[in-house]
């Protein structure tokens, strides 16, 4: 079928490719002319504005935007003004779930439907395909699967078999009415954040293996370590990593990607440690906060991403300072 | 080669087995007879106790202890008495990796060798084979090869290709001197805890996700839900664990085992929620700790299991106890 | 000065005595009437309804409420509906502070101020004063003064000499506009749960000084204790706390009440460990989400709070579910 | 009484100071010569070594160590090797207790009595004086009781009343056999911790109050802040802190110090943020994890405390080269 996908960064292109793969027809656009040209020059149509986009496919009409969540909202309402009855307006970004229940509530006298997928994959979906989680009414969502089944990885994909027989299996799932998907896309991301920090974490315990064979200083402000001959190990990361791919209770995609990486550069000179976190992670924590479910681990993982890009240091100068206060302690 | 298994638990019977598929002849123990019938049953040779296992064993002899960590030390030292130089003893158990070192040295002047095998796999070592992190000196860890080799799924098994040429890829990796195996194993199982909490925590709140549909009190002991039109779906856990499994970032094993579980009994009927721990969680803190390393999401996984058994109670009695006495508030 | 008062439970009732105590004259209103007698008993006037509270009161009027954040909103607005331009509106409880700047700005057009007063003290507050945390425009929260010094501790009270020449050394601060006080007061609460937990979580580990006293199973399900011989000491938590309340670096005001809570009761046996909370522990979380601060004490004590209320059981079945599935492992 | 005392650092001069005041003759001793004729001058006995300042105290002598805990073992058994049956040797410092423990078995043949002395108090307690948590045998401890009265509060001190009876509320207590001193002195400290942390978290979120006014990329490395206009405060926080120390549920003598410190200086631009830890708060997460009782937000502090040292760098480094492999993500 015929798809106008709104932003061709890294997921939305590779989403036409794999669209244009299956067969469909993609009409493509973007801030960026030279993201529109690559892409016609793969067999899209490129388009010169949204109203080109939407002239050139037939109703009912669908159009994907994959967008950066902050600007999704306008760029939604822009489109939406330009529709007609019975289009279909999708968002596959990483927004915040409310706007789709408020953006489908808004667009539902105009007879515009609202689906929210939520898209998990990364630059891998291309070849993996795509986990979609989807959220918004029934008709629209059927008129889209053949788009969902061919995003989608497909049975015979990363999965194998299951028992269940609906579409979750093939790695699309309608799980809701508007706001669903990314409300489930949303938690996947906040269960993300935990899984790498968990690796992350286990792998820097690991590092420090060795930490009985260099010197400590002896004053009041360095804990002694009692048994330095119990921490005289170098362990290889790589090969752990590697060998627990094979058999083990933690194997996992993030830790197969994990084993590659330190493979191909033990020390990670390449990254200085400033971590982002795209939002998800927050309104995950901020769901879980609002109906009273303890999530310590997502929150200590987002956290921890806050204070990599150092917005802990007013409150670690605060510690010093205390510490200087009732103790004398000087800073190290 | 030569086996002899001490212990036949869910864990040793399963290794014992695998071993005699791959050719290996086993000699078994266990203080409960019906566990040794059961295997001779299959092909093991039986013994009556320790000194009856070492002397059915060809020497150099290789004798495996697969017990609970709180007994291994006692009957390793039980064994070792009755050892030769060149013997092996190994602990494939979930012992403190600091056992390992100590005896090491311990048994070093005896000539008998020390080995420590983290072993991950669980119920499903048997046919996937066993993830196997080895510590101890080269030369018994070399002559325990055949048996590693068998016990490790092999490079066909659960992984995939990699490019490490060294026995990483089959499943199995000797990490360094004794007690390097057990801490590998230990930190594994620490992330372990983390991954498993990162999904519980993720899976509730999409529980959660109608907590807008009932009704809330409005007292000065309630938090008010500001916007319950947020929060009226009703999630599919099975459905969404099952999706995810297909393509997503968050694709694992420990996924792959949650949506099962949930498909055969998504209230999870038959679990109390009293989560145990079996010691290495709080070893990988005590690693963490010691060596100056922040886990906080290792650390409030290992927690929540402590609290998943009430252990919080008498401190939580002390935060009510506060509110009243601040505030005269009343328990609900 | 005159003072309307809404809302006439713990809070509101011992404001009003202590600000007639202060020469004040108060008009009180609550939808009990027992609680309007009470104090009219003791010198208040009473008032039938809203309405009837406006009426007695002069010009310019202002009404302060105090009453469960739930229901906040919509009595505010019913006031302000019956105000007049110069009236001033005060939200005393404990509030969302985005409601303050939501109505502050609402209700501008008006004429009618709307003031919100962050207010801690408890049920001590009618003796120590009150400290109070100010937000809203300068001339309204101006005119309050009489009030608000009446209200707060005064230079004598509570704190000691300081070189702060406003009235922050009284126990009340102007701290911004409309939203500024909750705001304030709310940070306050968060910091409140995170000392409370940590006064609570080490009380609850001197407690557990004494496990090397118990008899341990040595299962698989069961961490080992390594070192029994350093848990054997029975600490008296009552008269350790009355201790750390001289001279010590961890003396505060929840410690005072703290060591009398278990001098008058060690054991706690009258409360069940459901804590509760009101919002302004969640509200904090969300600040701190959404400016990218790090604040991973202030939401473990918050999730504390949510699981001692039982609402981290889905999340702990799964885990025993995860455990049972990889390892066989039962519950205990 | 006579007191001998080794270490003349910030604590162990001023305690001798105290007592002095008080009446006591201390002899002292100290690795920098300086520290010794400094007390020489204000009237205590110097000593050029250990021998020689147990030569200057009478029988049954006590002599009180007040050293980093790194070295406090390797003395204690120097000292201990000159003592005779009858004298008392006192550990002052942050050492664990397990040392204690181990200590007083060790010397208890001989006849020396071992006791610790958690002493909390900073620089303040030359003036308010000492709390003092203290383990050992009932009769050195009894024989120590004009020493410790002297250097705690005493009745009079910053505690006020209470009902009990004993010399908790004069600021010292005997807790326990040897150790127990330590051990609560131990988890005091991890309270501390835990104290600091909320408050420097909840100032850190006041400090943020102001989020809204500067301007946010919009990329999809960036979380969007969608109310900018809840964000708009220039919270003062020394205004604030004082403020708190006023009638509200928070006040302290940390927060005392704190709105102190903002005072003097609200940027903390002395304070690098690289916060140190002696020891003591590992301790108490070691304890908790050992006997099973959570700790989620002392853990929380102390592993702040790690990182704000930069020990999660290469975690860090981990999660940003994760997101690449899986996302493609750059770091900003």
């Amino acid at each position: 079928m015929q798809l106008g996908m709104i932003g061709l960064g890294r997921m939305g292109a590779n989403m036409v490719r794999r669209l244009m793969r299956a067969g469909h027809q993609c009409v493509v656009y973007d801030v960026n002319p030279a993201n529109i040209a690559a892409l016609v020059a793969e067999g899209a149509i490129g388009a010169t504005d949204m109203g080109d986009l939407l002239s050139k496919l037939n109703g009912p009409r669908a159009v994907w935007m994959m967008l950066p969540a902050a600007i999704t909202g306008r760029i939604a309402r822009e489109i939406a003004a330009q529709m007609a009855p019975g289009d279909i307006l999708i968002d596959g970004g990483n927004s915040n779930y409310r706007d789709a229940v408020d953006l489908a509530t808004e667009l539902a006298p105009k007879g515009v439907a609202y689906v929210d997928v939520g898209t998990s994959g990364g630059v891998w979906g291309l070849e993996r395909g795509y986990s979609l989680m989807i959220g918004g009414s029934t008709e629209p969502v059927k008129t889209l699967d053949p788009i969902l089944a061919s995003l989608a990885p497909g049975a015979d994909g990363s999965g194998g078999t299951s028992g269940t027989t609906d579409t979750a299996v093939q790695g699309y799932l309608h799980c809701g009415p508007a706001g669903a998907g990314h409300f489930v896309k949303m938690v996947h991301n906040g269960i993300e954040y935990g899984i790498m920090a968990a690796y992350a974490e286990g792998l820097n315990i690991l590092k420090a293996a060795d930490a009985g064979k260099e010197k400590r200083d002896a004053d009041a402000e360095t804990a002694p370590l009692h048994n330095p001959e119990y921490y005289r190990f170098d362990i290889d990361l790589a090969a752990v990593t590697e060998v627990w791919r094979h058999g083990s209770v933690i194997g996992s995609w993030l830790l197969d990607l994990t084993a590659q990486v330190l493979k191909d550069d033990a020390t990670l000179s390449r990254f200085g440690g400033k971590v982002s976190d795209s939002g998800e992670g927050r309104w995950t924590l901020q769901a879980a906060i609002e109906t009273g479910v303890p999530a310590p681990v997502l929150s200590s993982a987002l956290f921890n991403r806050f204070a990599s890009r150092d917005n802990d240091e007013f409150a670690n100068k605060l510690l010093s300072a205390m510490r200087y206060s009732f103790g004398g302690h000087q800073e190290k």
